[in-house]
């Protein structure tokens, strides 16, 4: 590791420490060396306080002047809640700048670099960037498309099934595991599933975790035909937003309403468009959204290329049968060669399953080249 | 590590080395340490040459006498090609013989040690047991069960799928995969499919590896309407054992055999019963069998409890679709707490694919326990 490196992973690991107390603003983390020796180290704590820099320049005091800042994230260069810290930097009398990832805010997007480079400092980027980028992935998509990044969810044997043909699923994985899923349901600001799962299993869809922050829960429903006796309906432990197609019954949507459930009438003539529910959660600044569907509900998202991120937990089992569902049904992909690809696969054990991590690749997939 | 483990691990790799070319003899390899030197090691080379413990005591010399040997197997107590082992160890005046695994095999099973033990001899059994058991996994099943150590490999996507709805299979995995895949089949006796992969792929079922050695392409086909321009028929690359059940064809069945192919008949009425299968070959001391075959064939193996370890290459990517096949099909297993579990799980990424590997406890799962 070089030492470029290494201040850069310091400055990461305190952005990292701040998970989930800075949104809607990204993670961000600052270290000031002089003289090979940190002078300052900065992060993000709160929307509406300091960035990472100001803080690492605040405590670097006189020593700031000819060091080298490492920021994982672009320094911002627009006037909001706090001043632009390249302004700052430069104020600073730092000479070096060590930029981890651009920041894809379309009001920053390289100008921060533009005003740092004008004072004539030297500017590196893209030390440890694929960390960054990954540590702030759901604020880098939702800042620039506006529609939420969507996380897939499921547990699945190792024949890819969750299911038995007797629709029996419990349960597929460890304890350790679903303990696992709350945390990511924890991180996740809404929660999706198809109106076939509250039926069939009548799931809470909370994150049973300490302090945990319950997601809203979204439902897709064509015909409003969610019992009124869910757990979803009438538990009132998170908010729960039902997505309808325009075939949906007038009077059911009033008790819905009546019952605290928002109601989104869609577009579609008979099936909810995943598209739709997606544009219509980010308008309401829902920037992550986690599916747990099952088969169809999966296969809508990926075969539409809404899925940006897949978890799957792989108990190491076999249940089999032709009829047993499947985590992504739907038509599926007509060739091997246009699969959709995952990459950047991270793969941990958890207690006695296996926690898959990956990220489709739509653009490679259209190639449809021989793999 | 203690040294006791150190010692057997040495003895361990000398067995390892030895791959392939002690059949049908099990792997073994021996070290003698005296003084806290080793004075002697040794590994069985071939069938009908000294077994691991003599060339250890040979090279050891005078040396042996006081001293310890570490052995992967239970020194054998029967006068076979070569004396037995237990009495050459009393002879070199060994005084403590550590053992890594009892020899299954029922003419030694414990006689070895209680030769050593009547000679007064300190015998400690069980260090490195697992890994002497798994070296020879193939050896230990057979010499006991009289039928082949069964390997079913399979290369599937992370949805479990083997083709696409529109049965495209090429390619699931990638090139490094397909390249394991060879050395698997050969270091097996016999590789089965289905007649229907034959119809389809028209495989040729080698090992495509320098100075490979080609398993017996073993064919069920219940009916014999195995195509007879098929590879498998006219390449005379390998011997093709085909199996057919009480409903075969019996002027195919002479077309067959006068192109030198064997037919197996089962008493099977309509199917080809895969016990039977299985017992026909270990009769013809085929001792390991690779099954590379669909869903079907796959599941008739799994649920009759026949597989003894299961590979599955498994590419990062999803194919979809209700109607793509998947690995295990079939009727499939009535309850996610019934399922095949596997234990003993090593996961390696080859290639962009992860080799999953893992051995089937069918007792645990017949308990029906919760998990």
């Amino acid at each position: 590791m070089s030492s470029h490196e290494f201040y850069m992973e310091t400055a990461l690991r305190n952005a990292q420490a701040m998970k989930g107390q800075t949104d809607p603003n990204p993670l961000v983390g600052a270290v000031i060396v002089n003289d090979s020796r940190i002078v300052g180290i900065g992060a993000h704590l709160k929307a509406g306080e300091p960035h990472a820099e100001i803080h690492a320049i605040r405590m670097a005091g006189e020593k700031a002047k000819g060091g080298t800042i490492y920021v994982t994230l672009e320094p911002c260069s627009h006037y909001g809640r706090t001043g632009p810290c390249a302004v700052a930097i430069v104020e600073a009398g730092i000479s070096k700048v060590v930029i981890a990832a651009l920041d894809p805010n379309p009001i920053v997007a390289g100008n921060g670099v533009k005003i740092l480079q004008a004072a004539g400092i030297d500017v590196e980027i893209g030390v440890l960037r694929d960390e960054s980028e990954k540590m702030n992935e759901v604020f880098n998509k939702f800042i620039v498309e506006k529609i939420p990044f969507v996380t897939l969810k499921a547990g699945i044997t190792l024949d890819g099934k969750i299911a038995a043909y007797t629709h029996d699923s419990k349960w597929i994985t460890s304890a350790e595991a679903r303990q696992d899923v709350h945390k990511i349901r924890n991180e996740n600001m809404a929660i999706l599933v198809g109106v076939n799962t509250v039926i069939k299993d009548d799931p809470e869809l909370t994150a049973r975790i300490p302090n945990g922050r319950n997601p809203i829960r979204v439902i897709m429903d064509s015909s409003l035909s969610i019992p009124l006796e869910a757990k979803v309906i009438t538990d009132e432990k998170a908010e729960t937003w039902v997505f309808t197609s325009q075939n949906f019954n007038q009077d059911k949507r009033k008790v819905l309403e009546n019952l605290g459930i928002q109601v989104f009438v869609t577009n579609g003539v008979s099936q909810v468009n995943p598209k739709e529910v997606l544009k219509i959660l980010g308008e309401r600044l829902v920037s992550s959204l986690m599916i747990e569907g099952g088969g169809t509900i999966n296969a809508a998202f990926l075969q539409n290329k809404l899925v940006d991120k897949v978890v799957l937990y792989m108990a190491p089992k076999l249940i089999g049968g032709r009829d047993a569902a499947t985590f992504f049904e739907g038509t599926g992909i007509d060739k091997m060669a246009d699969a959709i690809e995952l990459e950047d696969i991270d793969v941990v054990k958890i207690g006695k399953d296996f926690k898959f991590t990956g990220y489709p690749v739509y653009e490679k997939s259209l190639l449809g080249e021989e793999r």
